[in-house]
């Protein structure tokens, strides 16, 4: 007897055969999937009727700063120095507690009713990031973002702050929360600051969560600052590693991408934010070919300006394409990858999530295809990727608990939580104004 | 007496000053808008209460293949001509009339489901798009592609069907279908076809809509064979004039940015389409600066594979910010002008459509804000370009009668489109697979 059957649909496994089975099932007991295939003849409490409809894993984002949703829309269109300088960073100034919180539940929300159910963050007042996932029942690899800014006295309490949220959070909410250590760049974490992250997070057994040669500008700093590129200057430290989330990564050398894949690094692809922000188009083709695990990111709603995983497939695959000129750059199928199962392997849970397979966490959504923009149906790959958007999403399934279905969130009030958001996002902007 | 108001809403006029009025409203009669702006105290018929949401013109398409929504997903990541020569030629080569009408009547269903309210289209059958346009209440500028290939047989039965169209539904419909020719472009149309063309289009006062520098092939194949690139070819022999919609323009030098100004060719945008193909990207932010009025389309949905034209303004804006490392290459507020304002100069009805000012055609849709990736709002032109997508549209009108409220829509049979559009590509696709 499993406690939920997903019945019918097209099951998209992502296992290592990559199956698709049409009219397949999902069986799920307690937090795990029990059965996938095509003849599931198992009864459950709950079945969800799958007919017509598409069931995939979870999808995984990779880097985002949840609470950044509060500042959607506030500053687009800006060179990155003169937003951060006089847009975000001025406004992050006067964040408290409360409006993290606020963001998360927002971000929460955005997620569940688009598919994503696991996500990696970096920001400030993470307890308070934690206790949304908790409350909304979604999966999340926290990180308090530490920025020290070669300054000892800042770096001791910076370095305090990502342990304290480690030791407090890391495996809560029956597994739901973990945790890892967020140094913000290399051109905000002095080598001695890296140092020491790297020692914590090998004490804690967590990862590394960071921001790697995103701008040009970057490349600049650094090397003249430590003679050597971002990698190369990571890397003579020995701080890269397996364990290590590297953002972005951007501009980079054959030689750095060789490196990558020589240490292990995860790097996370977020082509809205490369774009928005004119950063530039990473090495995707490079490094996948490099046999690199490339994962999949929406950066922060500031930079996005949403979390739509589906959305970021599709310029995933197409930003690269245009990049090289070669329409076979990134197929539909390598984004999809990207989404879920280099997500779970970039945040070291590849034996817990990514696929639907037997003992993995039911972490699973259910896209509806009767929509104009899905018909007709020939390829339903590329349909998830080229046409789907967030909100075809019907349900949303984490650990083993329903969070969504047919579209009516069931753990967050919905109302609500707009309205928190807007309030809290209103009473920041207005701090701001007080200040300046 | 208004016939419909639609009342309290964020009111997006696009008119000459841009401005935006809260809480405003708009009044239509007939098919006309009789009203904007913040007090309107007139009764109405029909109220709509669009508190919450966004008011604004209806999205322009200005380049598509609408009935190649029956070919989504049938073939994607392949190179150009590999895509055209054993994939979409085959198929195309078994079209039959039935087809092009499912196949346009699921376009018309898609756009009003996501807000674009007139399209301009290329393709074949096209007798039986405008019959679709004409069920769907939608609007249309309708042209037959003519292929001729240096084919004098050829030229004369292509221009009498293009001539055809446009004499037996140019204006057609209460003038919701307008008709243009549809000279594919100067690689499968001879000197001789496009000058009889550009005589037809004189003779019969309607438009020519054709491709044009599309990919680097292009260039390379009409300079050998003409000595010229495509602008200076066409320009040369008095082609090019204001009356001409071209879709692509990728590849342009500054001098034929500089030609296409000066003859007041309109051309169109299509970002997700030339980064699916990996064909280039168009020097839009040179074309804006020079005073081009630049439109945006979707392309057909073999090659987006959407017609969302909400998607297709973030695409735009995203993809040229990131060409150019310039995160203020095409702001939030260029991309929504070309999508409305520009798309109505571009199809020569700039004085009909595009914006909300009195006296022009009544079509506009209305967004509805109350979604976690519409809050919280603090800029609605943000939103609409950087968050929004197809189905956050709630209300779609076009020339005063309501195509679409709360998302029902009330001119055609959704499950009866659909399921015909199934039918008719599974049709389309088993004949071409009789022939192999």
């Amino acid at each position: 007897m499993a406690d939920i059957l997903v019945k019918g649909g097209h099951v998209v496994t992502m296992d290592p055969q990559r199956r698709v089975f049409e009219r397949g099932s999902v069986a799920i007991k307690g937090d795990k999937i029990a059965a996938v295939g095509k003849e599931i003849k198992e009864k459950a409490d709950v079945v969800i009727d799958a007919r017509g409809k598409v069931v995939l894993p979870g999808l995984i984002n990779c880097h985002t700063h949840l609470s950044m949703t509060l500042l959607r829309g506030v500053a687009d269109d800006m060179p990155l120095m003169q937003w951060l300088e006089t847009k975000i960073w001025p406004i992050e100034k006067n964040l408290r507690a409360e409006d993290c919180y606020a963001g998360a539940l927002l971000g929460c929300l955005e997620m569940i009713k688009s598919g994503t159910t696991c996500f990696a963050d970096q920001y400030f007042y993470m307890e308070h990031v934690a206790r949304a996932v908790e409350e909304a029942g979604t999966r999340g690899v926290l990180s308090y973002g530490i920025i020290e800014l070669d300054d000892p006295k800042r770096r001791e309490s910076e370095l305090r702050a990502g342990e304290k949220l480690v030791k407090a959070w890391h495996g809560k909410a029956d597994g739901r929360v973990l945790t890892m250590f967020g140094p913000h760049a290399p051109y905000t974490c002095s080598p001695e600051c890296l140092a020491k992250v790297k020692e914590l997070a090998k004490k804690h057994k967590v990862g590394i969560h960071t921001h790697l040669s995103e701008s040009q500008d970057e490349i600049k700093q650094i090397t003249e600052k430590y003679g050597k590129r971002p990698v190369e200057h990571l890397d003579s430290m020995g701080f890269l590693g397996p364990e290590v989330l590297a953002a972005h990564c951007v501009w980079l050398t054959e030689e750095e991408i060789r490196v990558l894949r020589e240490r292990g690094v995860k790097p996370v692809h977020n082509p809205v934010s490369n774009m928005k922000i004119g950063c530039g188009v990473a090495p995707v083709p490079e490094m996948l070919a490099a046999g690199i695990p490339v994962a999949l990111g929406t950066d922060g709603a500031a930079s996005n300006n949403t979390l739509d995983m589906f959305s970021e497939m599709k310029f995933a695959a197409l930003l690269n394409k245009v990049h090289k000129l070669n329409p076979v750059a990134v197929p539909a199928a390598s984004a999809l990858e990207m989404a879920t199962v280099n997500g779970a392997i970039a945040l070291g849970l590849g034996d817990k999530l990514g696929s639907l397979e037997v003992g993995k966490k039911a972490d699973l959504v259910v896209v509806d295809l009767k929509k104009p923009h899905l018909s007709p149906l020939h390829n339903i790959i590329s349909h998830l990727v080229y046409s789907a958007v967030g909100s075809d999403v019907d349900t949303t399934i984490v650990d083993g608990k329903i969070l969504m279905r047919e579209r009516k969130v069931l753990t967050l009030d919905e109302d609500k939580v707009l309205r928190e958001a807007q309030k809290s996002s209103d009473a920041l902007l207005a701090r701001k104004e007080d200040k300046k």
